[in-house]
């Protein structure tokens, strides 16, 4: 008997998506396999709601982390400045990558489990130029959502030549994003998370502003394997249906990554974001009004596919769990690491009620602590 | 039906190794897996008779060109010297990821199907300090075999401080390869190659002493996602049977590679060596002797896990045999691309009579070409 797997990600795959993992090997320019590319690439931009035609969708072998190489090493030049809008861990990682490439990086944390201000925000876009901007849609390391619509609509108020950056780690599938309504530059995930894949795929969208930027002789590219200029014309090629060569394609990760934008796509975008809410809205509520516990993240900026709540002795919690096979994760915010539990709801566990992954792990939670 | 798969990676995967792929998710931190991994790493050393406790492998999600990221931004500094000694496309490739990340490089190309004289590489070390030398295996678009053992000595006695770089892809697994005995400093390969895992995972080996220099504070870092600094204690926790995090491994195909590496160390090294030596011989035996074609590289320096060989309507053979269902690569060397057909012979289709796949290839091109 396989755990139940309910961490931020990897998360539980669907049968299908499983089935279409464990196929045989084929040659990554062969017909059928250009076709699955093509389908995935072109199912990226509609889960991402970028526009169908200008900028560009990448999937790449690695892990979600390569995303973010890609961002400091094509989207920004040596020396240049970056605004990073900090809610945990993974914000502050993604500005050391943003510092390694060469990036002048300005960083503005918010409160633990809360959001930096849009007038914080506003009054540093208008004291300094950055070429760039990040956001972590999620911070998986808090559960705390940060609000991209109202901070785009501020970028592009004050600062709209700023590349808008948003890490849509653990947002890209369960949170409402709107690539292209919201004027955002760049969005990168990870396969394994709410969009229902197994590890291994970084998958982004750029804009065409941003691209034209990328691809242009005056910016150096700072990275081999995540060069867009390398990338571009191979993107391109397979989404029109054509077989092209940089480095070898995880032919079997994009076969069930295909199988995985499908569902979402024949589920419905605002269905899944809904269900995803739901979910999320319960447990949250369980384990607070029920079990009196405190979330890491203020209520009002909670995120909706994972949830990260103080408990006495996490490990005793975790373990407890693990015993009745269901396996969550530790916390990762060095202030309270040792303090928390983080629990995902994401994907078939989210919106599969059938599954009864979630009322089944809040059960054993409030057995762990009694 | 499958097509049987014949290029020069993507090879077919084995049945056991698909079913290790087609698997659950399972946390990258949970005790399972980390056994998993853990194993993997002991038997990528073994695989790549490297030393069983100094130096370190590594297993990264990625393809294998991001073992060009890790040598490049990591086994050398900036404006420091490397030579690249060239036998085709994937060499010049390499060069070029060294000159991105700053290494100011000489490149010796071997005439077409050939490989560089010893002599020019002893000239070339005596005149100049370089930080790290270049030679690849085996470079896929050729099918040439360049003679590590005899290059190894060679710089061990002229510039013993050197670091021998080794492009192990179309390799690792098919021709002798003694990381340790030989005194090579960095190996990467593919997992698609002839490891016989599925596309998606960059698998390499780094000497203590390139590991030293890799980790010390004097030498910059120049990517993240590739970063040594980053991975070195990560890969050593996993090796050692403890979860880290700094990026999530692609836990499913971790999985395949971890059966794939035991069904090479259960046959043996050896033999696998010399199974590959005996379907290669044959085969471009029969090509030469009895269909009197002419192979792109010169016949004593001739790899054996692929073929490269000049007939005269590459796309006429190629889909010839794909209508019979076996596919097989094109050319790839920019000289000669539209001149010659890749047929890879890794793997099971080498070591595995059974199935044919070889003696049946030989035929379809006999048929293709009458």
């Amino acid at each position: 008997m396989v755990d139940t797997l309910l961490i931020p990600g990897p998360i539980v795959i669907s049968e299908n998506v499983q089935k279409a993992l464990g196929t045989p090997s084929v040659s990554h320019t062969c017909p059928e396999f250009v076709a699955v590319f093509s389908r995935t690439l072109q199912n990226t931009r509609k889960v991402f709601r970028a526009h169908p035609t200008e900028g560009q969708p990448f999937v790449l072998a690695g892990s979600g982390t390569l995303g973010w190489d890609v961002a400091a090493s094509n989207l920004i030049k040596p020396d240049e400045k970056a605004l990073v809008i900090s809610t945990g861990f993974f914000s502050d990682s993604f500005a050391d990558c943003l510092r390694l490439y060469g990036a002048d990086v300005d960083k503005i944390d918010a409160p633990l489990g809360g959001v930096v201000s849009p007038d914080e925000v506003e009054k540093a876009l208008k004291k300094t130029k950055y070429r760039l901007i990040t956001f972590t849609h999620v911070d998986t390391s808090t559960a705390v959502l940060n609000d991209i619509k109202q901070y785009a609509e501020l970028v592009h108020r004050v600062s709209p030549e700023t590349f808008i950056i948003v890490d849509g780690v653990c947002s890209v599938g369960c949170e409402e994003l709107q690539f292209d309504k919201w004027g955002i530059d760049f969005t990168l995930t990870a396969s394994q998370k709410a969009l229902g894949a197994p590890p291994g795929l970084c998958v982004a969208v750029i804009s065409q502003r941003a691209l034209d930027f990328a691809l242009s002789d005056d910016t150096p590219t700072r990275s081999f394997f995540g060069s867009l200029k390398r990338w571009s014309p191979v993107m391109k090629a397979y989404e029109t249906g054509k077989g092209a060569y940089f480095a070898t394609p995880a032919v079997q990760l994009v076969n069930s990554l295909d199988v995985a934008l499908q569902e979402i796509l024949q589920e419905g975008l605002e269905k899944r974001w809904a269900a995803h809410k739901k979910t999320s809205d319960w447990f949250k509520g369980k384990l607070t009004q029920e079990l009196g516990l405190k979330l890491v993240s203020e209520p009002e900026v909670s995120a909706h596919g994972l949830t990260a709540v103080y408990v006495d002795d996490p490990p005793k919690v975790s373990s407890f769990l693990k015993q009745n096979g269901v396996v969550i994760a530790g916390g990762i915010h060095k202030q309270i690491a040792s303090k928390y539990i983080r629990i995902g709801h994401m994907g078939v566990s989210a919106v599969d009620p059938k599954l009864n992954h979630i009322p089944r792990a809040y059960e054993l939670i409030k057995q762990a602590l009694q």
